[in-house]
């Protein structure tokens, strides 16, 4: 069972991660991770300052010696550069409390509201300092473990930009590797030029306007065996969980497998992937509509995820809110933002699409030693091509 | 914690959920369970045969004792009425075993081929039976005793069709409470009169071709108190838990809170809900673009959740497919099935709904009676005020 | 991974288990659960009319067919034999209420009066039906399912009693088959004929003086592979979830691995199991002091596990007590029952034993069929050899 | 659902623990979590070396501000002084692995060969720097936070020591607290000063030889509300989850409720608690064999759980091992340790059970805020008065 939780708020000390499961015998580096959480950093857009301070590096802490994992609890801490600045604003010591780092006016699209009425407090930051999206570092860290695992077994995760701020790109022709290739050197992820240029606009009008842009992105996993999660009961669904995973992503409205959204409005018989037989070969498709997943269990053709992200609601142009302790009506706390953070979140979508997966191939294959679940894999692969 | 599961394959002697964690005191009876198993049952375009013989009725083996819960586990059990023509097919004797019943021609779009090669099965019924969306009506009833809870805790649950076979309905306009009646009489679920007869027109188009149509639906809660879910871990959030929920049905390929998707084309200046205070009512907003959930948990406006369902993929004109036992290519078994299920996924997504709610009110409130819930509910609801 | 949970009042229509994450192809037959439930039922020393009503069977309805499991979720349900003598008084319809089946005065020892204070109930029978020792039968259906398994995989459980009533029983020379045979063929489940003498003379004392008795028990698992459980994090470690799983049995009070309690009198250099080596043997041990278990993990020698069983609460010689509705002082309810349940506690403690160990032989192997775990198995164990 | 998990090696660069779910508003400083992290350490006939090195500080990392808990996950670390000394041994890269830093001698009584065996691996340290009862230091920085919680709810928390190499203790007499105050001051923590001298002895002829030595402490809590835990599934019940907790400390060999073993002795109608009501004070007893504890939940009663520790597997006097690398037999690899670390454990043994009856509170009470559990506690004892 792989599991993991993270923890930290935006601007205190640090950002943690415990992430436990991961088999023995997993080759990784720091250097590894923190190429993960600066894909996950840069993007076009971004407030020029933040992506300073951001400059997020984790040092693993446990559960990694040598070179390779341990089979034990894996710890990331992710260091707050800035931390000096914060350390009166964040401390753990009630003597540094000081009313004038309060702060009362809840910023629409955000947690601050919710979270102080739940949870009694009156100051909004004891709320967005974790509801931030920062955590998603932490995650990505995570991600990039489960990532490490899945080369070994021969599984790769891909993702790229379709949509921002309601420009669409056009990639249908394109192949999973060279979408990749080609977002990877875009500054919005984009793989279509002519709509990389369209959403560079549309982000620069949109910060010229203190305004924010979301978008939509496309995660694949290519490589996955046949007969991840499970059919026979509702939370073990891998296409549940891969929505879970993907919507409990800050920012995330909407997510779908395959066609998804657009599977709505076609026939039974336009649709479904048939199945072929190929001596050497076994069982394959040749459409993937179904997106990779029947019966809520991989089917053997690449994984493939879109999900939706709102603007940011962190605005320079706030909105109006109303003082948690006056009561008056005024804007929003202003809070320093990006304008868009698709191309970011398309690595966030890739680091917990990679942990969805890795906790599925943990269920599947069992194993405490990456040697042991290779040959655990190449085992059912054998049986697939003689069943 | 509000835990459950179901059990049971398609054609076996019967369905059964295990519910646990509803407090005690809930008033509750059978026939309010078999009313929502009925609306999960009706709708236009099911082949009339299938209808007939899943009149399934729910009875209560356990938890339930006079009138009310005891806080006990909860037992449903759903007979299969057309048990006696089972008896040999779906036995659990090895005797019964006969060549003749094998099915081995899986059919694309369902668990069938990735099952039989997961679970190392030469039939493709050992696998169907279970992955069968009859599974859900264990789930609805399930889903009607949290919603039970929910009522009476102000919480109600609404849905309607959005679209089927691509024909749109125009529910803007539309209260929840207008919008959920008009569906409920309606034979496709729909509230807007034009689009329902079109959507009818399409429905048995389908028909006469042996094809299939999805849709979309929506589903509303209102009365949600602020602050169900959580935004201080991943998995507790109340966004991605819904949406596991609905992806984990049977057929559903996507799933959006609020606006979903269509926020990822929209300025951020237009889009996130501004908030404002009311001496007597608290914090309230004018609109509700983010579908009641911020940051995770639930804002005190309605919840909304739509849901994509994709055609059925058991077709009366088969798909190509490849005996598993002879790798042969031929058609895919042909299995009696719905043209149309999006009117009864509908309710299923209700259910699900009322399930993932019914847990986070559990987290919130704790109580292990009725009274006690209603009682911190009404404490926290004057905590709120005073805020 | 293996979930389950059981459901249903003691007097209810019926108790009903769901078993979940059993692996395909286990052979399997209602015979074989119903002999474990046969072995639970008889004792020396219980009450004759209970004997005879509470000849449980077992009904699978879900997840074998054709005497193999499926791999989908498994329902037991084991009707109560005397259920028209209840259907009023454990009735889910409120018009069944009659203020003269109410129960009020709580059995000291029991779950009665901590239950109607948590659960706000004003009849001691909502809380007893549920507490009651009759659940356990549930329990041991789920336990022959996963006994099943494991002796597919080599794995054998065994149990005797070691003290009823304060006599103690000698066993220190017989081997665990012996020990088992013996037990076997005792009404009180004692391998020790002298001991057993004693034993059946102080229940027939108890009996006489309206009292009651409890002991100790031993259950013994052979063929356990090295590394079930897990040392790196508290909740994966196996002795801690025997623990949970022995003393979350009624009426048990205590639990040991191995030599236990006595390893706290003892010196180091006298109990800890040397280490040995011999080629096409691996690493052995010649004692087993630690019970089968180093570091939370299982080490390849017998795992060892001891239980106390306290005196049953439910007396013909009524303790004191106080009405619940009038508080009044009376004498408890008299609730007919055993004497002394020591030797079905005794198969109760292996079937939760059986539990554990298929759960953590499923987390250390994966696997969804019978034959892939079989071969993970044995290549585990070739690595063993060869390492 | 309050949740935690620790990681760690022993002399990594530190150990790590998430903390989740505790309520906010708790007041709490690290010089609290300090003092329980010191009551850890300080024991007679620790290696005096070892006592030095170990001063553990925990940093809190998150969930904290300004004095008081967020309701976020609480991170604690615990850095390793000694960090210097083992950069190279515990690296985290490859390059600093060395040939002459690998040890192959498993101890018997540890995971050490346990270890190696199921994940893989050619170096006992792999193993046993997460194996080792180090591990617990964290485990008591989470319990000292989840202390902290229930001060505020009026449960306290106590242990002594019963019980060192066979020296056992008359504590009868004593009150809770007297017991408690009086191990507070002892360096064996046992509050009977004949049996302090005479294990103070022990523990030096042990030490003098090279052997180590076990016991037995008893924990307590005072203050549980009536009904913490639950009867109606097997793994909620309070014992069972007290059991684990306990089993799951390193060298726990044994678990007893109240009378536990010697329950098993007794006589049904000399043992049950009975049960008195007076008007202002509700019901109570007047005896409390059951250890608080009566189907699975708090009676109200306070909380007694008896442990046994055996004695450290970590011998200066070494046992026979064998080589993994060689096969040869040779003996143990020697790691610095203790002698008796049973006072030391009755210290943790309070942690894990802070931590067991916290997650119970939270269960029952649910709350997002210090002042709303208080709220919900306080109802119910008004209703359990009124009841």
């Amino acid at each position: 069972m792989i599991r993991y939780a993270t923890a930290g708020e935006s601007h205190g000390p640090s950002l943690t991660a415990i992430l436990e499961g991961i088999p023995a015998g997993v080759p990784v580096t720091e250097a590894y991770v923190n190429k993960e959480l600066s894909r996950r950093q840069y993007s076009f857009g971004r407030g020029e300052r933040l992506q300073y301070i951001e400059k997020d590096t984790a040092r693993i802490l446990s559960g990694v010696r040598w070179g390779e994992t341990l089979g034990s609890p894996i710890t990331f801490q992710i260091e707050n550069k800035d931390w000096e600045n914060w350390e009166k604003i964040m401390s753990v010591s009630a003597e540094d409390q000081q009313e004038k780092f309060r702060l009362t006016r809840p910023r629409p699209g955000h947690a601050d509201l919710v979270g102080v009425l739940k949870f009694d407090r009156k100051d909004t930051r004891d709320i967005l300092e974790r509801a931030s999206a920062r955590e998603t570092a932490a995650r990505t860290a995570v991600g990039a473990l489960c990532r490490r695992l899945l080369e070994e077994l021969g599984i790769k995760i891909y993702s790229w930009v379709e949509e921002i701020g309601g420009v669409v790109a056009h990639t249908e022709t394109l192949s999973v590797e060279d979408a990749f290739s080609l977002a990877e050197k875009s500054p919005v992820r984009c793989p279509d030029k002519k709509a990389e240029e369209k959403m560079m606009d549309a982000i620069k009008d949109a910060k010229a306007n203190g305004d924010t842009l979301g978008g939509v992105y496309t995660v694949v996993a290519t490589g996955c065996p046949v007969g991840l999660g499970n059919h026979t009961q509702w939370d073990l669904k891998l296409d549940g969980r891969l929505a879970q995973a993907i919507l409990s992503i800050q920012a995330h409205k909407g997510v779908e497998m395959g066609r998804g959204f657009d599977m709505a409005k076609r026939k039974g018989s336009d649709l479904h992937d048939e199945i072929h037989y190929k001596e050497g070969r076994g069982f394959f498709r040749e459409s993937n509509n179904a997106g990779g997943i029947e019966g809520g269990m991989s089917n053997g053709e690449p994984i493939v995820v879109r999900a939706a992200v709102k603007p940011l609601a962190s605005l320079r142009k706030p909105l109006r809110s109303v003082n948690i302790l006056t009561k008056a009506e005024m804007t929003a706390e202003i809070v320093r933002s990006d304008v868009c953070p698709v191309a970011s979140a398309a690595v966030i979508g890739e680091a917990v699409t990679a942990i969805a997966l890795a906790q599925a191939v943990k269920e599947k294959f069992g194993s405490d030693s990456l040697r042991e679940m290779q040959d655990h894999l190449t085992r059912y692969k054998e049986h697939l091509l003689r069943f």
